[in-house]
């Protein structure tokens, strides 16, 4: 039965699963407040049933963005501490209890990548040309901290759809000297950057960094020219050893906007991989990792 | 004076200036197409007002590309063997020395080309994945010479004017299987192909190679990964030592397509570097370098 509030469940997840401007913790947190909204208003006569639904739409969001480790990181940490009434208690408070869970896990989120853009900025200090690959969140506090100390940017427009854009838009009004270019400009500017920093879109178990399609490449470059490559995220965005190997993202090949020709498939994978052993440290809530 | 003759001549170097779409030996053969029309028919009383009207060309083609060594190596050559009659011979005789030297170097910078795809499509031989990136005619001359025989392409847009596209349409009227992609992805590409290729717009002195802009992103991929990396160019490609350093062209910034915000600059720089160390062979009209 499609109700008002199920199409607004289902909206809310598709915007999500098409969502292609905002960061993996941004839309983590979205995730977790449709499930609040849902914990508090979905249809059901009993606490099972009020469950089963929740857990199935937790299911559905848990798996609509595999490379994004933090929204399935958050759901799970949620699903562990805020569904998990007893069957013989009243459905109102099963629904209190995982809204409340729902809203403190999108409180630690939120400060979690404060304090690990506070870190990085603290470590970077005043000054400093900074060099970055597409859109974080947490990238932008690291700017936000800096631009009154000093600070200019290197940023790529980051295709198929230039998100970089967006954050030459963020740096231009919080008065950040920038240089924006293509993403094959890259190799020529990393040497004049004194670092590069990038968000995560997950962590695996290896070490290896999970971001944006590029990002691997500004990394071979940074670790060829002798420039540290810093990556700033949240714990939240760590993959757990059995979750097995990540799938990476394709994405509609419309999007490059190229012609169609016989015999020609446009490709449009978002995320590559980055070895551990190119990357310089990480920092997250609790500071320099190594 | 204008004359019909010099704004034909004004006319033609502003499309080698301007050209975006043509590699470095097409650029260098037209360059030279001018001075043979330029030897032919600038007005001229004598032989020493000819050469003094025609050098004064020459020098401005040979310095309107500084990325793109061809240029300035062919016409170089085309004054060494052109461009040399004595003073005191008829004007006619020099109009068509210089003339017929041009025609020849154009011959022979053509044959190189397609010797140079020959050499490296007989290395490579039949049924390979080859990656590229950008839009070189000898690079179109080795796939030509592979379709026949099996052979699938991997190949970039290539930013921010998409010369990608014109190689994918070519490729596609080849008959040959291509994929194509942002130049970003070229990291997750790379280890499915069995080998990268690339044409040259400068062979430095060190063995470096001058090309577009995210070519030294891609040998570093491919080294990253143990993909070979291959350049293929006629040797007229050479910087001399005399040259010095060479200047990597800015091009309008406006072809990015973006937006404009305070305190934004783009940057729309065409040629990086490869360091030789990430280049597995050079191909030119003679083989296999080393």
């Amino acid at each position: 039965m499609t109700t008002r509030e199920s199409l607004r469940f289902e909206q809310g997840l598709a915007q999500v699963q098409n969502d292609r401007t905002q960061g993996a913790a941004e839309l983590a947190r979205e995730s977790l407040r449709l499930l609040v909204d849902s914990a508090l208003t979905t249809e059901a006569s009993t606490l099972m049933d009020w469950r089963r639904s929740l857990l199935e739409r937790a299911q559905r969001l848990a798996g609509c963005r595999p490379s994004m480790a933090a929204i399935r990181h958050l759901i799970e940490r949620w699903q562990a501490t805020g569904v998990t009434l007893a069957d013989d208690r009243p459905l109102d408070e099963g629904r209190g209890i995982a809204a409340a869970a729902g809203r403190d896990l999108i409180e630690q989120s939120q400060r979690a990548t404060e304090q690990a853009a506070e870190h990085l900025a603290r470590h970077l200090g005043a000054g400093r040309v900074l060099m970055t690959h597409s859109l974080s969140s947490t990238i932008v506090g690291v700017f936000t901290r800096l631009a009154p100390l000093g600070v200019a940017a290197i940023v790529t427009e980051s295709r198929p759809l230039q998100e970089g854009y967006r954050l030459a838009e963020r740096l231009s009004a919080l008065g950040v000297p920038t240089t924006l270019m293509t993403d094959a400009q890259m190799g020529l500017f990393v040497a004049r950057a004194d670092a590069v920093i990038v968000g995560a879109d997950s962590r695996c178990p290896d070490g290896s960094l999970i971001n944006k399609a590029g990002t691997y490449l500004l990394a071979l470059a940074a670790h060829d020219q002798g420039i540290p490559f810093y990556v700033c995220s949240e714990r939240f965005k760590q993959r757990s050893v059995d979750w097995g190997d990540p799938e990476f993202e394709q994405m509609d090949p419309g999007e490059l906007g190229a012609p169609v020709w016989a015999g020609v498939t446009v490709a449009n994978e978002y995320f590559d991989r980055t070895p551990a052993g190119l990357i310089s440290a990480w920092f997250d809530e609790h500071g320099r990792e190594r």
